[in-house]
C-alpha cells in the first residue's frame, strides 16, 4: 500500500479568490490555470500497519503543525477507502516553498493521486480533481495537463465543482510564465484566511463576480485560438481586479511590495517598446510575466536585471498528476 | 478693475473620484478634505481695455496651451459679470507643481476669487464655490477654510453642490498632513481623464458609490470629535477604495510607484510600533501620511530618510481662499 506521484504547481489565469463553501471548497467563481511544466512535487504516501501515528516529511523536515490540513485529507481518503492503516507521506518539491509559487497546488495534487493509489481507490480523473479540491481548492487544477478549468459548480454537494483540460500541454507549447521571485517577500496574509476575509468585507465583490463569466468565456476562446494578446489583456486585468479585492478588505491586504511595482512597470514598458508581454500577480509579491518563446530569452534578461528581481524561472504548460515508480522511501 | 486672492491646497480625506455632468462639474459623491495651511497659490487678475487678449503666467512662464480651461473660466467670470475687458492673469504658487500637489485648486480657488472681485462681483462663500467648481472640482474646496465637505448635490443645474467647511482651522490644529514627495514621478494620467475612463470602464465603480455615505459620515464625525483613529482608518481605506478603482480601469491607472509601496509599508510599520499614523494617496505617486502634531518630528524624520521620498512637507488645517492687497503686477 504505497504509491508515489509527481505533479506541477500551476497559474491562474482567471484567479480564484473566494469560498461559497468552506468545508467543500467550493468556489464563488470558476477559474482557469496554466500547469507549469517543471515545477513539480513528488510525493511517497505509505499506509501500514507498521505505523502508529501519520507522519509527514516535507522537503527533509517532519511537519510539525499541520496548517494546510493535509491529515485532515488522508483521514477523508481513508474512509473512501475504508481503511485504517496510518501513513507516512515524505513529499519534495524541486522549487523553494518559501518562492511563493503555488507548492499548496502541487502538493495536494501529487499527496492526492499518490495517497489514493496506495489506497487501492481507481479514480477517474474528474473524481480525483474532486477530491484534491477539498484539501486545496487551486490544487484541482494542478492535476490535469496543459492549460485547465476548474469549474465552480451550483450543486450543493460540490459533485459539479471539478476540474478539466481546456487544450492538452502541446496544444500551445509557445506560452511562457516566467516567474521573478522578488528579494523582499512580505510578512504574508495566508489565502485561505485573505480570501474570507474578503468575501465577508469587501465592497466590490460582488462587483468582481459580475466581470467573471466574461473573462473566462476570453480567456477559454483564446486559449484555444492561441491568441496570445487575448488571453494577455484579460489574465492581466483578472489580476488587477483581484489585487483590487484584496486591498479593499479589511483589513486590506497588501501583497504588493516596491519589486512588484517595479515589475509591473518594466512589463508595461516593453510593451510600449513592442515586445508584448503580459503580467499576473498572485497572493504574494512575486509577479509572473507571461510572454511567447519567442521573445522568452529577450524579456528574461531584462527582467532578471531589475535591482528588486532575484531570481527568474521559465516554465511552458506542463504536465498532469502522474503516477511514477520511485519512491521517495 | 485688478484684484489679487490667495488660495491653499487641499487634501481629500473621502476622495472625489467622477463627474455625474462634466460640463457643469457635478461629482457622483460628495467628499471631505482639509485645506492645507501654507500651500498657496496667488493669482492677481485684471480686466482692462488696454489688454487685446488674454494672457496668463504661471510661475513665471506665458501659458501656451491652456489644458484645463482657465480661459473657459474666465470668460464664464465675464459673462456672470456682463463685461467684455480682457484679462491679465499671473498666478504663483510657492510649492512646486510638479509635486503632484492639488495646484490646480489653490489655482482655481485663488483665480475664481480674485477675477470675480476684479469683475466687481459680489459673490457669498457658497456661491464663490459653486462657481470655483465649474473650473475645477476639487478647488471648490479650496475655497473654504479647515475641513470642508463638498456636497454632490441633487439637482441638475448644479445650484446645490457647494461646499463649506464643516470646522473652522482653528477646531483641530494637531492635525497633520505630511506629503511625501517620491524621487520618481511617473508619466502621469489626468484626473480629468482619468476619472472619465473609470466611470465608463471601472466594474467597480458602482460599489464604490455605495460606500462612499458611510465613509462621508465617520469622517465628519471624527473631524468633530477629533477622532484621529475613525478619521485616519476612514480615510486610508477610502483611498485604498479609489485606487482599486483606477487599477481596474480599461485601461489601468496605476499612480503606485517602488517609493509609493515603501511609504505604505513604513506608515504600517510605524503603526506595528504603536505610532499613529495613516496615509492617503492622490491621483499620482506622492503619499501623504496623516499624523497629530505629538509625533510629526519623528515621524517626519524617519519618513525623510527613505530610499525613494525626495522631500517632505508638513501641513496643518489653513485658512479658505482671501483678497489680500499686494498685487503681482
Amino acid at each position: 500500500m504505497k504509491a508515489t506521484a509527481i505533479a506541477n504547481a500551476n497559474i491562474a489565469l482567471v484567479k480564484y479568490w473566494g469560498k461559497r463553501d468552506k468545508k467543500l471548497v467550493l468556489p464563488y467563481n470558476s477559474s482557469i490555470s496554466m500547469t507549469l511544466d517543471g515545477l513539480s512535487t513528488v510525493t511517497t504516501v505509505e499506509f501500514s500497519k507498521k505505523y502508529e501515528k501519520d507522519s509527514i516529511i516535507i522537503n527533509g523536515k517532519e511537519l510539525v503543525k499541520d496548517e494546510k490540513g493535509i491529515l485532515n485529507h488522508i483521514e477523508r481518503i481513508r474512509n473512501l477507502a475504508n481503511i485504517k492503516e496510518k501513513s507516512k507521506i515524505v513529499s519534495k518539491s524541486n522549487f523553494p516553498i518559501a518562492a511563493g509559487l503555488a507548492s499548496s497546488a502541487s502538493g495536494f495534487a501529487a499527496l492526492t493521486l499518490a495517497a489514493t493509489k496506495a489506497a487501492k481507490l481507481e479514480l477517474n480523473e474528474k473524481d480525483l480533481t474532486i477530491l484534491t479540491r477539498q484539501g486545496s481548492g487551486s490544487a484541482s487544477r494542478s492535476v490535469c495537463e496543459g492549460f485547465v478549468e476548474w469549474y465552480k459548480g451550483d450543486k450543493d454537494d460540490g459533485s459539479d465543482s471539478y476540474a478539466e483540460s481546456i487544450v492538452n500541454k502541446n496544444h500551445w507549447n509557445e506560452f511562457r510564465m516566467i516567474t521573478a521571485i522578488v528579494t523582499k517577500t512580505e510578512k504574508k496574509v495566508s489565502s485561505r484566511s485573505g480570501m474570507a476575509q474578503t468575501v465577508n468585507t469587501c465592497p466590490y465583490y460582488k462587483c468582481w463576480l459580475e466581470t467573471i463569466d466574461r473573462d473566462l468565456e476570453l480567456i477559454r476562446n483564446g486559449i484555444k485560438n492561441r491568441d496570445f494578446s487575448s488571453v494577455g489583456q484579460t489574465a492581466e486585468y483578472n489580476c488587477l481586479k483581484m489585487h483590487a479585492l484584496m486591498i479593499t478588505t479589511k483589513p486590506p491586504i497588501i501583497y504588493w511590495t516596491p519589486a512588484t511595482m517595479e515589475i509591473i512597470d518594466f512589463v508595461r514598458e516593453q510593451r510600449e517598446e513592442g515586445i508584448e508581454c503580459y503580467f499576473t500577480i498572485d497572493a504574494g509579491p512575486n509577479v509572473i510575466v507571461m510572454c511567447l518563446k519567442k521573445n522568452e530569452k529577450k524579456i528574461n534578461k531584462k527582467l532578471s536585471e531589475l535591482g528588486g528581481v532575484m531570481k527568474t524561472i521559465i516554465c511552458g504548460p506542463g504536465d498532469g498528476a502522474k503516477i511514477i515508480d520511485k519512491h521517495l522511501f
